[in-house]
């Protein structure tokens, strides 16, 4: 038994009616939303004070969970952002007239309804609902339970605007923070058409474990680098720097740096600017033999089987040596998650042989993982990072939380 | 336990290596292949012999499993065809530099590793194999065991034709015709970056209750005709009699007729051509007095609940009157299965409406929906028609099954 069936029947109800609703009119609530979200921050931020007030303020979470007027204010010119946005429905995506005469047309149109599952970031809530508005879905909010307060407030902001416009409120809804709503979102055949989950592990597990409708993974990035034999170190050392300390807790974060064996001698310069960082360096044995004397001692560990294939999210940072660039790939395939992968190179031979053969969503060459952002790559917003292929990869920003029809317009002919 | 993790993993590491393979080998090798399916018809026959001396001959599914040297003779021209069309790898969705410098290109790519579960038609595993070979992707096989001594015959010439040029056999791999196969496919995580299962409802009810992999549902059609207020009655007459009658075992075969009220006069011209085909009609109260006396009495039964969301896949079609337009979109959204909807309208607002309001993946306008077809939409060949909205809608060909990935080139620029 569902016992949110009438939750998702409506919400399917709604996503239809806003297939009807012209771009313009989308653009305009969404700036009335991001005015709301500011005219509340009272309301909103005395939510969110209840949230606080039950997690521990050394919890890492802590700061995810806290907004400020500041913060409101940054949400709002996001939300203000995505209505700048151009449209991404009802794109031409192929055309064409056959000898027959019948006209075709692919066009790109809503998913429909789109769930989210998500954690403690407030934030999330007025993402996820920008995006799916502009893009024409409807969406099913599944925000952590230490978020619950706040999230409630935000979408009963949201309901606000809409209301005053005229807009069935179901477009957006907010599931209740337990694990019976996730059981049943997972189970909602033909009522979400679509279901992102963003999180840990343990949760994208769970969602692909139980789920029975579509879903799109995102997030776990175990990064590498691969400094090759004929790479530029000046180039490399920027990079890797970059890559894993510009934000460690980020999923495009430098995880494991690969070494041809013939520039060990070149580590030393290469790790250097981690030293200020604090990055703990776990070195297979050559490359701890290089950096013996180099790297400060405390922060040189021996690599375990741990210490590859994991996603650090801090200033930890694996290193091991490659004899070849085929064995550095190898060692990516196993160890990778399809997400950022980067060779530093100048042999171009090398990095398209690396370019073709690792299998991930966005392949560097030169240029540190770090880039992997939608904003960065120029799509104006983002969802989430899908690591597997079906349907997106990597950066999903509008055109990807959209999918297409065909059109097809005839004047009576049959097929033979 | 997985059995065929071995088989899984052997199938994996040669579809990498197929990632290195020029498209012109690739041609070269389908070719190869056509002629070897020519050249071994002895053996092939033989072994479908076997598998038709196990099925009774009065079994409609026992001319799906027949081969003959003409069929064989067609397989090969279809496997040439494919040959001979564009190669979907390596083509640019996307391309721009950001101000930083930074090359960022969006470039289509093989999935990798394709599993397709089918039912009792050898000729699907040439099908199978020539679309993802040519697509660059290694492919596992899960036949009916209806059809395994022929699978297996098939998959040997096949075999046979990748040592000769020296590609790894286990591009291709037929799995086991047994439940037990089926299930650890549904769970290789990692191993088959997406499955398609072709076949009747309960396999898809099964593989979406059990898959932990990417699926792609394709196949159920319960395909509607709307005739509108404004509809013409010849194109209309002409366009329901080529969708139920053209071949009443495709999906795209018509299952229900909605006809609006204001034109219950025209219904018994609209059907008048079906009664050659003995089609038998499942009339509402209101159709079939509109009927009665015009169209056979042996041939018209009330509609009862059953008669609407039903593939027919024979002849026998719904009737249903419906009072507006807005009716009919809601009985097609309650009832259709997302694959191939019709409307016959001269009104140009109400087709517009229909094609917004619609959520399929192919939406006509006086046509019939025995277009949806890979080769009658242009696209070449065709692996399935998806019914789902994730990745692909509609006729899935050569490029539906590739996915992309994120090229991104640099001169050590760093993300501030």
């Amino acid at each position: 038994m569902m016992k949110l069936i009438d939750t998702f029947e409506s919400v399917r109800q709604a996503s239809r009616k806003l297939a009807l609703l012209d771009p313009e009119r989308i653009n305009e609530i969404l700036k009335a939303v991001a005015e709301a979200a500011v005219a509340h921050t009272e309301e909103i931020l005395a939510a969110n004070a209840e949230d606080l007030a039950r997690m521990d303020p050394a919890d890492p979470k802590y700061d995810r969970l806290k907004l400020t007027a500041e913060r409101l204010a940054g949400i709002a010119a996001d939300t203000r952002h995505v209505a700048g946005l151009p449209s991404p429905l009802d794109a031409t995506l192929e055309e064409r007239t056959l000898p027959n005469g019948l006209h075709l047309r692919k066009v790109s149109v809503p998913f429909g309804v789109i769930g989210v599952i998500y954690e403690a970031r407030p934030n999330v809530s007025f993402d996820v609902f920008s995006l799916c508005f502009k893009s024409g879905s409807a969406c099913l909010l599944k925000g952590g339970s230490d978020a619950h307060c706040s999230n409630r407030a935000i979408v009963k902001v949201i309901h606000g605007v809409l209301d005053a416009y005229g807009v069935d409120r179901r477009v957006v809804e907010l599931l209740p923070p337990d694990r019976e709503a996730t059981a049943e979102l997972l189970e909602a055949v033909g009522y979400v058409d679509l279901l992102i989950p963003r999180g840990g592990k343990n949760l994208i597990r769970y969602v692909r474990s139980n789920a029975r409708i579509p879903v799109i993974e995102t997030g776990a990035g175990v990064c590498h680098t691969y400094f090759d034999a004929s790479a530029d170190l000046a180039k490399g050392t920027a990079i890797v720097n970059n890559a894993k300390t510009r934000r460690v807790s980020v999923c495009n974060a430098l995880d494991c740096l690969l070494v041809h064996a013939s520039r060990l001698a070149d580590l030393p310069a290469l790790c250097a600017p981690l030293q200020k960082s604090n990055v703990v360096i776990y070195a297979d044995e050559a490359a701890r033999r290089a950096l013996d004397g180099h790297y400060p001692a405390a922060l040189l560990q021996p690599a375990t089987a741990e210490s590859y294939g994991t996603e650090f999210l801090d200033y930890k940072m694996a290193v091991k040596t490659v004899a070849t660039l085929e064995e550095a790939v190898a060692h990516i395939l196993a160890n990778g998650s399809k997400h950022s992968e980067c060779i530093v190179a100048e042999d171009t031979a090398a990095a398209r042989y690396f370019s073709r053969t690792v299998d991930a969503a966005c392949v560097y060459t030169n240029a540190p993982t770090s880039f992997t952002d939608g904003a960065q790559f120029g799509l104006g917003a983002e969802i989430g990072i899908s690591t597997q292929k079906l349907h997106a990869r990597g950066p999903m920003a509008l055109r990807e939380i959209t999918t297409y029809k065909w059109l097809i317009e005839g004047n009576g002919q049959v097929r033979s």
